[in-house]
């Protein structure tokens, strides 16, 4: 079980990331994972009609942050410290899927790795791995 | 000596990627190297004032692209393979610049790093390494 | 199924890689995938009694190329171009297993992920992921 | 000015890490920089007369820890986290030269880049960065 429920979770970010909600839907949570969603808007087009790796850089690490959220609870801040995300294959131009899962959950470090989904496709199109801060709690 | 001047570097991506205008501005190139400006925007920002990663990848990966470019002519296409990023400090909501230095450049493959610093102190705020793949010319 | 067995790989790395014998033990190869074991030696300890990173650098690294050599047959030279490893626990002085797994299996570029275990505890004590340039076949 | 001396540095690892001398020589320490040699000995050596990766992986990873250590003083137990190499060229089997400069040097945290060079050349033939966790002091 994870800490946070789905509606939990969806509640939270739209309070405190408004600015996730349109870009991204959050669609499953579990013990050490999320899937998130990233919704397809014009602006992540590149040239070649592919999708920007802005555009994927945020989904993977949004999935992190929200699987890193469920199994904690709303710390607010875990901070992003280092992200290395390897581009395998150029996605169509329509939603993508990233599958967090945490490699390691401590009280001050959580690692993690995305697989980033085609929805057109089973194609795996890209792959990350992100390290993140988490503050000190009372 | 760079292949293309700044005014080719601009005129070509005004062109090929016209997204990039608005978003980031060529400030300079030279030989292995280019620096970009991220334009500061709303929606940069992250709770708590900050400029978002992905706003920052972006910056890294099109100051590499543009240095790349700069060095070897318009080629296009070239793809970014791999991309790791530490995070370092907060950035204020502010421009940031970002200053690529090729560290290889190869027929096949381009290799460089890149220091993104704050424009309202001399702050490096992010360190990016990323790796490029060329496509064949004939 | 892989392409190359289990005992006809260990001939293959015995004849052009003596100096991994010894260091290093092919356990299992299958589909996309290899586990490797680390043989644990007195030259792997570093103060605190906790095992070398470049132990384990060397058995991510090893763990990946026998996963892409099991796949696509004797390349002998598939060439590491880049290689991310997060330290998540400080490993016990005893053998440590390589868990790899192709991401991407393309003609010129593998990526793939390792999971690093202790034999002591089912602790992970590392996580890497490498790209790996393979030279053109005839 | 360093904290340390490079007689300090010397001193200090030839008590705490004497595995380093004979692998590893220092050779200059200054403010966020440390510079490392890689004595050769043919254990580093691989098919094709290059020097393995883990040998690289090494350097880079002790010419970070020196500069550290040189600038904060005698931590002991600096762990590295997170370490990414890329690969730029096949060095000759020859002694390699380790460039650290530290990009960030925190209380708790540290991040720096390593340039490896050859001996027989000038080529860079790797390029690291790596991230360190130090422990707190009384």
């Amino acid at each position: 079980m994870s800490v946070l429920s789905l509606a939990q979770i969806r509640q939270f970010l739209d309070r405190e990331f408004p600015q996730v909600g349109g870009a991204f839907a959050v669609e499953e949570v579990g013990p050490m994972r999320a899937r998130m969603r990233l919704i397809y808007q014009e602006r992540h087009l590149r040239p070649g009609g592919t999708i920007s790796g802005p555009a994927m850089f945020g989904l993977a690490d949004v999935a992190l942050y929200v699987a890193i959220l469920a199994n904690i609870g709303p710390v607010g801040q875990a901070l992003t410290t280092n992200l290395n995300i390897n581009f395998l294959k150029k996605p169509e131009p329509a939603d993508l899927i990233g599958e967090a899962r945490l490699i390691k959950l401590g009280k001050r470090l959580a690692v993690g790795e995305v697989s980033i989904f085609a929805t057109t496709s089973d194609d795996l199109v890209a792959h990350a791995v992100g390290a993140y801060s988490i503050p000190p709690r009372d």
